[in-house]
């Protein structure tokens, strides 16, 4: 994807803003599931739920790869989803930044 | 697994049992869903959750097989459980209702 050096300052950046994105994903997909399992009201809602539950888990696993050679597109996706600002990455190197723009204009 | 001739009134009484019982468990496991959802405190308990409905729906797959050769084992089986009562076969034929009882002392 990328072979950038990362600082460690950079590092930690990172590290800071995709968990704390990856965390309020959790805690969106949970307040959903309970929402959707208080809704259920026929058997097929439950095999229902149980796809969402495992296509939510394959997407997290998919969308939340921390590896610095990933994280530019990482980082791209959750701006274009609008789970984190760009103002979170200011501190990273402008070739990073100039990259996950690139990204984003795809 | 056994191959006795089911009359009419004996597949209807099968029918009417089975029926029962698979919506008084799927009516459980909704009620399992509803609070075990509404105890998800942390991520793991959504993947946990998955997994659950997961196992809960090839169970019932497995358990709730209505082909006549199968009905005395799943009978059998649903006796044993608790989620059906002896009252409710008397209407069977005594050969099933021994291969039924045989499997209980299994």
């Amino acid at each position: 994807m990328s072979d950038f050096k990362w600082t460690d300052r950079e590092k930690k950046l990172a590290r800071q803003v995709f968990d704390t994105a990856l965390h309020a994903e959790l805690t969106d997909l949970m307040a959903r599931c309970k929402s959707d399992a208080a809704a259920i009201t026929e058997p097929d809602d439950l095999w229902e739920l149980e796809e969402r539950l495992s296509r939510w888990r394959r997407e997290i696993d998919t969308k939340y790869d921390f590896r610095y050679a990933q994280l530019p597109l990482v980082f791209a996706r959750l701006l274009r989803e609008g789970r984190i600002q760009a103002e979170q990455l200011a501190g990273l190197g402008p070739e990073k930044l100039d990259l996950i723009k690139r990204m984003l204009q795809i």
